[in-house]
């Protein structure tokens, strides 16, 4: 199967395993999700869907193209980003929900890459009219197995305060 | 189907129909692409492999949530985007290949919105060093049936010169 595996491969930082509010962040922290294995059917399927351009799609075209050979489509690579994410990366109390993001690719993501992603969190701004929440700024890298980033991604999500009892 | 239709319902702009080359593009020109309908299966379907939180995937969960009602994962908008833009929206010569954006989500999508993306181009710079190219921003807004904004994103692309022949 393609599921997350254990982090326990993965350098640095800590996986979290509670959900976190508002006041568990601080500026800094980092934390640093499971694997997902990149398969040449999957990239295909997803290009078809969302991103259906010949060096998404099919070898021979792709080696004539300016990734010379079989790329993922950046979005496909940002879907598993969050997924990776969501499924404990930035295990955020309430879920994950972003608002705005600044991304970039530096180099494409091939077929068989190993992804993981690090997050750390940039900024904390707690909301001045809701007093239950706030933004938080995380910047997520996302690497493959030869820890080369495939994508770096400045997010804004929302976070909660945790609920008095 | 659920494929784009005709985009004659549309307001504004022109829908190219042949490959667009760097010299072809102007600031300001702006591009219209066909429709995509957006129905809860998908919406399900994608959260599922890549988005997997109960306020995309579960009506009853996602009342209760801050969306009050089910939403499509922001990236699943994205990738409705990327492919409105590839089937048609903004047709570069070579295909549409993003170094960066930056991007945010207005409003949600949600089941039953019929989308369209519009495009404008906001920047043209020739590269120095390879003259055969040049990075071009556009600025893509994805709006719903309404004419609301659920996406406004900047793009870099990369555009290529018209071959000598």
């Amino acid at each position: 199967m393609n599921d997350e595996q254990d982090a326990s491969a993965v350098p640095a930082a800590r996986t979290a395993t509670a959900a976190l509010y508002l006041e568990d962040l601080e500026v800094g922290a980092r934390f640093t999700s499971g694997e997902y294995r990149m398969q040449t059917a999957e990239i295909k399927a997803f290009a078809a869907q969302f991103d259906p351009q010949p060096f998404h799609l099919d070898e021979e075209a792709a080696k004539r193209s300016l990734f010379q050979g079989l790329a993922a489509s950046g979005w496909h690579t940002a879907a598993i980003t969050m997924r990776l994410m969501v499924n404990g990366g930035f295990p955020l109390a309430g879920g994950l929900i972003g608002a705005e993001t600044h991304m970039r690719w530096p180099i494409p993501t091939r077929p068989g890459d190993v992804l993981h992603v690090i997050c750390e969190v940039l900024e904390i701004k707690p909301s001045r009219s809701k007093p239950d929440r706030g933004m938080v700024k995380i910047r997520g890298e996302t690497l493959n197995q030869r820890g080369e980033v495939v994508q770096s991604a400045d997010i804004q999500v929302l976070a909660f305060r945790r609920p008095v009892s």
